[in-house]
């Protein structure tokens, strides 16, 4: 089985010799490995792919041992991740998910998908996966959250996709996922934070519009960026149309961001993503 | 000889007709007209150019005549604009415009560059262009933009060209050419308004530069956008790396849009702009 | 109700003031007109939507008494045309359209998929669309296309869509459906034309995929372009990954194309499109 | 200084672990280091960028000695390369190239520029660059190739750039320089090879145009493709707007293909390029 090394820790001289000298002694074959050192924090970051069987517990011992003392390691299998997928009324997003879900294309298990409103819970039983309605309307955001938590605790997935999910999550719900929650902004983020971004975008007359995907973090759209999509409008375009010409960068974005998560391709430093892609 | 005719009135039906059926019976041939409706303001925008000879003052009375009384109707000949190029020490947009220039792409006329430094005194001067190196130090923005009217007022030029000009121009200055001075700002506009827009954008992480190109108003950055392009980056890209990759883009942009400008293709709406490109 | 006008004929001065103004004499409103005037065929060609009710019949003639005696003049309701899809194996094709028809964002019905393998059955069913196997095993392609014809003559679509139809359609069948048959190429056309055109691609070492949705004509993968789009690759890219990443520009140039078909944007002109986007 | 280490060798187990444990036993710091596989040849790519003095004879013999036999290792130090920049008629790649090069941002010297026109000598003497006019009217291919290896000998340069030199070279030319001579073809190859291929696509009817810039080998226009631009158009387009419109796509594509031969960052393997960017 091909398994995902994920390390990083303050760079200096030989790590990679260090790295990979521990696997070619442990008799395993590196398939793809990438690294990059973030200068200003002088961080070094490597992931790495390798086919083999190992004792990975040892490995990771012999890896500790080399490593400058406060390494982070990780050696994951390369096996499909569980997501719950969160919607609100916008289905494209959803549709695109279960879609490719449904043809195997995810490299993912949806668990569930919640929403805060019937309107998608047809799309979502035609696909055979639970459908759970937790509605937001006559409930404190704590009791809602509450109830989402519930969910999501018994279920235990690895992330949490926000598939135009309508709803700014409390920092407290936050706290519960870091860098576990996949939120897709119809906006060139950091422009046009917030509510009705193409709206904003229309009203300023901008040539380009664009989609961002990004982990949630307690500050609403500010999290770390993943990725990042742009189509070309202009003076003929209603905030209407800018919306319906963003569904596709919108899906594209939000599609390529979880692919880099389900592949363990991504490290966040500070309010930053590595991704290698 | 060619001409343009610019017409932006309040909308209402038969304008088309109206227009058409003129340039018709005074045996003008269009080859090329666009139209646009603003619907919110409800207001009729229209580009067309045509070929034949006419009276043009009598065609302009003819038009007027049959618009709507608050009408602008501009003919305009297709000929060559003047221009004046402001430039401080980055080369790049100012040396893709002399080359332009230089080979009679730009359909438009450099009557000189004028420079808050003298660092690209030798490149303009390769292609025999005036440079007018106007120091800002030691002396008041006032006494500093006083001249470089005394310059722009006696060339009198149709627009000015900020080629990564890095000086912040005052109101004062500004409503002497309303919609006549064209800026290249090294970002996405509207986000990293101001200083050092790729260090902003670096520090926050972002996988997509750009580059605006607009009409300069009183507030910084926030004037009429005309183009704008994007490029791809990633988190290997420090922030000079973005500078460097994102020059080609503001290149274009600037370029693009100066093209738009000389050929009579834009109509400036409020803080927005029509282009019939 | 609005409607389309679509005329093309041989160009001559005053054909925009005979069309606006017989609107206009009509009491209808123009919300919506482009022309492309073709120089090397001297054909004007325009697209013009009008709102407002009109004895259509009358106002063809009108039409027709001052245009060039062999001008092709159409009036469509804006209403949803008729479709039927085909496809083979591979569900992207196919799956978007579905997702765009159920959500009515496709602007046509869409009548039933005819498929050649049952492996898509499901993802039809899901949708409530009819399903109907037509294998070509064991027959000639004669019968095969008769077995077709007799689906589609009874269902009388607007037009056919091959999405993903991995079956080359004979000059007798396509005589039935002239310009009404879209088909995706998964290359960037007229390069790698025919088979495995991502093998191709991969063998040739290129750097930029493509996509190509075109009206189907006698000779293979050589009718009009309607739609083109692409997508940066590299040297990790193999030929299979290239396909993987193939999937979403093929998926957006057929429904890129669609949605000008359906709305009746496309002039076709010799081998080429006039596209009022 | 820093050096660039560039190895292609059979791939096999432990290749990174030697290569990187040889670098940190002579205590070189790797600042970059990327490596590719191709699957298909059993191949193994890396370029590596080190920091720190080394004795290079001496690190060049350890690597290989424990490489596979026929292991391919340079080790260039990391500085300016030298150019021969080849043009005819228009100016727009060998302009840039001048642009770039005149301020520092080239990372390579201009010997001399060759054109077999005189278009072109005014812009190259405002550089101070030698412009040598090598005329082939009257001569045979051979003689008027045997006028240029006389140059090019005497100079020696990294790199020949066919900067729109619109003379195809002979197989026994190219012999000369395998892998070193680049060209930019204004076309998305293998679409539209040879003659005029903006008319060959006008003609087509295509909606995006593309550049391509390859090393040149005895096959015109079928040698290793190193970069890529398109640019969309649409049915307004004339051959001749389209070929205004790619002149930016051309400068870029040729721009960056450079880029990356200067610094070390392309391996030709076949008739495809592994491209470290």
């Amino acid at each position: 089985m091909n398994h995902v090394i994920l390390i990083d820790c303050q760079d200096q001289k030989g790590l990679i010799s260090k790295i990979s000298t521990t696997l070619f002694d442990a008799n395993l074959n590196i398939t793809e490995m990438k690294e990059h050192v973030d200068v200003s924090s002088n961080t070094f970051y490597m992931r790495c792919e390798f086919a083999g069987s190992a004792d990975l517990e040892k490995l990771k011992q012999t890896l500790s041992a080399q490593l400058p003392r406060e390494a982070h390691i990780k050696i994951n299998p390369k096996k499909k991740k569980d997501l719950i997928v969160f919607a609100t009324k916008e289905h494209h997003c959803l549709s695109d998910i279960l879609i490719r879900h449904s043809f195997g294309e995810l490299n993912g298990e949806i668990k569930c998908v919640i929403a805060n409103h019937r309107d998608l819970r047809d799309i979502v039983m035609k696909f055979g996966i639970d459908f759970i309605h937790i509605p937001h309307e006559n409930k404190s955001k704590e009791e809602f959250e509450r109830e989402i938590l519930e969910v999501t605790k018994k279920l235990n997935p690895d992330y949490l996709v926000l598939a135009k999910f309508m709803r700014i999550l409390s920092p407290n719900f936050v706290s519960h996922y870091p860098n576990k929650i996949i939120n897709i902004h119809h906006s060139f983020l950091p422009a046009f934070i917030g509510a009705n971004p193409y709206r904003q975008a229309f009203e300023r007359g901008i040539k380009i519009i664009g989609a961002t995907a990004h982990f949630v973090t307690d500050n609403l759209d500010e999290g770390p960026i993943i990725t990042q999509k742009t189509n070309q409008v202009d003076h003929s375009y209603s905030a209407d149309d800018m919306k319906k010409s963003g569904r596709d960068i919108e899906r594209l974005a939000l599609a390529e961001a979880l692919a880099h998560a389900l592949e363990d391709r991504i490290f966040v430093t500070g309010n930053k993503t590595v991704i290698f892609g």
